[in-house]
């Protein structure tokens, strides 16, 4: 069997999404009711973090204990990837030691390198271009709140409406490759000069994305709204500029007031109230962004056990 | 059952404390004899440190291992408590994922504010203010080299007195916690400007402790006698100015020979000798402060435990 | 049973290391074949890390839970080594919570002085004089490559040359140390001004290196040319006397060309190419390096079972 990483989010096809979501919510219940579930046993996963992270560090490594495996949880000064030798070699190294590698960095051509030398598998936990896991744990967080009749997770996808409000980052491009993948659309309003890379994500299909230059217009009908700090880690620098270029795509009551009436907010987290989110809305009754988070853990957890041990039973 | 947290002393009532004096000593029995003893498997402890600290990180991590249970280990740089989001956000996630909290911070209102916004038990393992956790484990060492004669632990503390010579910091405010709980007297003699804030403790009964301006007088026929470094965490800046005001503040054999015969020598470490207490007496033989450190770990598993799964058998 | 260490490398007998090499080729097997293999469930190994390590890390780390037990990972800033408060109290501390430690620092009397005062077993994972662990794996590999007939790994390295090429550092002390202990030669070439100590690893017989001021001289009839970095971590000061100094002692195909037809190489890692070692040498058939960087991960996880639970079966 050939390694699988998951370094974006069209390396795992519709059908194990279909897979994994429902798998999520077997293994999510069984975390909420006690059951030992320990696949994993004598399984370490290897965290290398270049940027911090509490809700990433979080629900890896719990997820993996829970599951009955170890974690080895190297930060930059620990792993030095790329800088004390070639990426190529830490991969090499480090993949004859454990079972499975998080990496969270800047570049996705440096996880990309990693992954090519790896003997394990490689999950990207927060690159520069991309979130996959982000975007599978708001995906599963629909499915629970907006469950289709049959009850086919994937079914709770396809065909909605996803308005993506403010930065055109790691996130907006990840969920126009969602989009693309499980045939749903993404409303995307961005500042002008924050734009989503589409050729970036690798979209073929330019139906899955419609841009808007309103954001209020971009919720229209929305039946999920969504964003992010204006801010994202590594471009502190810029904030004042971006303060003053996102002034405006900030998720009020008044966006919400036009997407679908039983529309949800999610926002990844951490989340800066006053600006791209107002107090009203993430603390608001539309709100998942608690359930959303914890949710990383269960998707992750699935995902692992995918990845290692391949579907189950 | 409403959640239980650890923030302040009295956070426990009498009678918890004996079944915990109890329940450690049994604890410590299994650790003794290798028997395996693992209530909390599948339960994951997050720690938070935003002080560094190795008694406390190795006391905490090590128990939890050997119960069966993981940790999380967050420090500022990883966790940001209070920083990149508000600390209500981060109790809200992190107790999604986790099953209980040590923080070890600064301000008591930190941990005050993230426990109440917590799913899950939280402990004090260290603010400017209380450290509950280092009192449980001293009075466990008393009652282990002070036995009561019916063997009722809390026998072995009513009554007795306990001399604090040095900082009034928040070891001395949580040891007039316990005195005032246990119903034991504390003589506390600290140079002028470091006096304990009673107040802050939250004490009513001012019988539980007695003010001495000299040490030596606090000492005198204490059953205890401890003492803290000069200059805790957080306070480096004024280290010269402590050095001076607390040159009279030394524990040596002078105060150890007004005290009990029998009397104990304990103090939390790090220890700094010939500052707060002479090599004769930590390294003499009525000092017990290796057993001391090593019963942090000892109550510490028999809180995790209390505090997870409530009184057993 | 006395409490045994293994600071350096003749710490253990010419025996151990046959029944070390041994079990590690049992250990490696179980861990290919996904054998359960626990006997250190319940036993906890502190890492304190005074210079950091992805290799050193990541082996003990990884090599402790896949045999059933904890780690608690303690860097300088956590751990404070000698500084917040002496050695021996650490020692005294750390060695009442956990059941073995291993220990990454700069000076060797600091490891010394911290095995004296400690209750448990120490092992040196790497200091400014040596690093046992790692020619304890070179050695399993050579056992591995060119076994003995008979199967005796003592056999399979008794009358080897090994050539050393570079820096006289601490791997080169301990190859020293290994070579009068299980009777094989090392020829050691350095620049002038890098030579390697034989007074400070203590060889009695001088017979069991040789000294060669032309690096290709030494490799000349090598079982096993090796080679470390030209600036070790902590003399990064000295960089560019270095690059200047050891321009010579890069190991390159001429070099192994005059070695035996099927002589391997081995570096300790990170290599940089290029510097002490060619691209073509480092990653050429002869070259064995990523199954010694692995094999670190085996021999230890037999050297920290027999130092816990001495000989098995």
């Amino acid at each position: 069997m050939s390694i699988r990483h998951y370094l974006k989010f069209n390396d795992l096809s519709v059908r194990e999404y279909g897979y994994l979501l429902e798998r999520s919510a077997l293994i999510k219940r069984k975390f909420k009711q006690y059951e030992k579930h320990h696949p994993l046993v004598d399984r370490t996963l290897a965290m290398i973090f270049e940027k911090a992270s509490t809700r990433t560090r979080v629900s890896f490594e719990a997820g993996m204990y829970q599951m009955g495996g170890s974690v080895v949880h190297l930060t930059t000064g620990d792993s030095q990837l790329g800088r004390a030798e070639p990426i190529e070699d830490s991969a090499r190294v480090i993949s004859r030691m454990v079972d499975i590698v998080m990496i969270r960095t800047f570049g996705q051509d440096k996880i990309e390198k990693f992954a090519q030398f790896s003997r394990v598998p490689v999950i990207n936990g927060l690159t520069n271009e991309f979130h996959p896991c982000q975007i599978l744990a708001d995906l599963f967080t629909l499915t629970e709140y907006r469950p289709a009749p049959g009850g086919n997770p994937l079914d709770a996808i396809k065909g909605k409406v996803v308005a993506w409000v403010g930065d055109g980052n790691n996130m907006a491009n990840t969920w126009l490759q969602a989009a693309e993948l499980l045939d749903f659309t993404v409303h995307v309003s961005t500042p002008s000069g924050y734009e989503v890379d589409a050729q970036l994500a690798g979209i073929s299909n330019p139906g899955c994305y419609r841009v808007f230059s309103d954001p209020k217009a971009a919720c229209q009908g929305a039946d999920l709204v969504t964003t992010d700090v204006w801010t994202s880690m590594g471009y502190e620098a810029e904030n004042e500029v971006r303060r003053a270029a996102f002034r405006q795509w900030c998720v009020d009551t008044d966006m919400m007031a036009v997407a679908k009436p039983d529309a949800l907010f999610m926002h990844c987290l951490p989340a800066h109230r006053g600006e791209e989110v107002t107090a009203e809305v993430i603390d608001g009754p539309q709100s998942v962004v608690w359930d959303e988070a914890e949710n990383r853990m269960h998707v992750q957890k699935a995902l692992m056990e995918y990845l290692l041990l391949g579907q189950v039973a």
